[in-house]
């Protein structure tokens, strides 16, 4: 089969690997139908983090060719969606719905624990581990139309939704969300769905407005830093908002998420941590608390799956590119150069 | 009357004073029944907050003297608990219950917003400013030996209490109460109360320890740090606390919290944070919270000081001395030396 591989910064390779094979007889062989590129690969495609070469991808969808003789949840040609990370979804952790601290997780792309490499997500094929605990499949085929969504559910839908759970967004909230990436975008989708009456979207990229209104933002604040946070307490009567969705992971976007939160909200936060140093003195003296980190995924797969396949959610929308996979690099340097917010794959 | 002044480090003058008067029409005057010396009156009395010399002390209870032609909910002869901020209780922030951030609050001891002093507690007398939104009268005079468990709801019986509702404390929980002093050990109460099943108390003094136990605590941990770590996550086989109380306020006490949680869960956080650097990374990867501040003790009153009246909690066991309020100086020498744990003061 074919596949990705990062070498170094901006540096992808596209080519021939060995088809993957059943190790574990928990492990399910999956064909992929689609991939994407996730904003942290634009982290190592940028050279921000260190890494030695590796099989990238984390995000995709497909069909299951073969399963491990324990397999019990999926068999051969179910579709299946993956989470970003696979997990047993039996230990205390994932039973308390953290399956990314699963005692079994582990990462698309690296060896397993046994040492036997688990595939990336950006090719035409791959081994994964724990299937039982980990796909999640959908009663019937889909139709092609609804690929780009499902495909939303393994990342970054569930990471806005993320975001909005730990930021406790209830009925008749007012909620700002900072970022406008994918994950900002399903995370004002994610608010919207969840009943907030308002929903503030900072964003300044016009492309990506227009999909916050399409997702239900109400207001849009283009300002950043603390014009921005004067623009949210001006939108709130100076009480600031019930609930904030943090999808960046800066200093900045942190800041002005603290700063936008009402005394006793909560900043959702589920944008990787670059440089960010949490103002405590602010946090105590205003009672904001900072919940969320890395989405269990998998937990919310489920219901999401049913949204997307009732038509109550389009998460697909943030896919603004697609193209066959062999031009993944070409994928990495749209989002890169924000020419795309997301980008599909098709194998 | 009198009241106490303090000047600089352990420079505490108990003496004359001005009688207090009503000023503006929701003033009320109270007659103080007892007050008591807090943990953070200690970081002016140790000299790490710089301060000018002011009117010290902010939780008390009393009897109502007189008051404003304003003031509705309180008249002359009612015996009233005091939180220990001052607030309207009908701003948006006291609306959604953190009056600790009320757009009229003000701290006793200090000028109002018009420049006119307000009282500190450990006096005789108090003009307490917004009467009817600070201040809760019980029906009767309660019976003397209830002043302690009431006095303890002006402060740190509400601030324990803080840290469980922060923390998202729930029945059945397993629960770590990081530190023991008066809050750490109202915190053990508060998590008892909302019906955690296990209250693992980290104390190392056996009074504390004494205390925690008659609280609800149902393991002890005397160990700090790593090792106390190591401890809770053995109690717990390696999965660690459904909820954390983090009543200290240090880098170490909260890196311990943070630790001690498990995947998914909160740290309430009440300690005043001095030389706190929360650990963004391992919050993210674990998906630990940080939830708290400064307590709205305004919010719980009425409900704590319905559970004291009803014996079902008596947060006053945490005073282990007592001493006429001209004493005070000795008060504070004693919770300085760990000699009592809380100091009450009958004028």
């Amino acid at each position: 089969m074919r596949a990705t591989t990062i070498h170094g910064p901006r540096d992808l390779r596209f080519g021939d690997q060995p088809d993957p094979r059943l190790i574990d007889p928990t492990d399910a062989i999956v064909r992929v139908t689609a991939a994407c590129v996730c904003g942290s690969d634009l982290w190592y495609f940028r050279g921000v983090n260190e890494f030695e070469p590796f099989r990238i991808g984390h995000e995709f969808v497909g069909v299951v060719e073969e399963v491990g003789s324990e397999v019990r949840s999926v068999r051969p040609g179910d579709f299946v969606i993956a989470p970003f990370t696979y997990s047993d979804n039996t230990c205390p952790h994932c039973r308390a719905g953290i399956q990314t601290a699963c005692v079994n997780k582990g990462n698309y792309g690296l060896p397993d624990a046994n040492g036997h490499l688990v595939d990336g997500g950006q090719g035409e094929a791959v081994r994964v581990p724990f299937a039982d605990g980990t796909l999640v499949a959908t009663r019937e085929q889909p139709d092609d139309t609804m690929i780009p969504s499902l495909l939303a559910c393994s990342d970054v839908m569930g990471t806005g939704w993320h975001a909005a759970v730990a930021a406790n967004v209830r009925e008749g909230d007012t909620v700002v969300v900072v970022g406008d990436g994918a994950v900002g975008l399903c995370g004002v989708l994610a608010a919207a769905r969840r009943g907030a009456d308002r929903v503030i979207a900072m964003s300044r990229h016009e492309p990506r407005q227009r999909v916050a209104k399409e997702f239900g933002a109400t207001d849009l604040v283009a300002q950043r830093g603390e014009e921005g946070v004067a623009a949210v307490l001006d939108l709130t009567d100076g009480v600031g908002a019930d609930a904030v969705l943090e999808c960046v992971g800066t200093g900045q976007s942190m800041d002005t998420a603290i700063a936008a939160a009402r005394p006793g909200a909560t900043v959702g936060f589920v944008g990787v941590p670059h440089g960010v140093d949490l103002p405590i003195g602010q946090m105590f003296s205003r009672n904001v608390g900072v919940a969320g980190g890395v989405a269990p995924a998998r937990q919310y797969l489920p219901t999401l799956r049913d949204q997307v396949l009732a038509g109550a959610i389009n998460p697909g929308l943030v896919f603004d590119l697609e193209l066959p996979l062999e031009q993944v690099a070409e994928a990495y340097a749209a989002m890169d150069e924000r020419r795309a917010i997301k980008t599909l794959l098709r194998p």
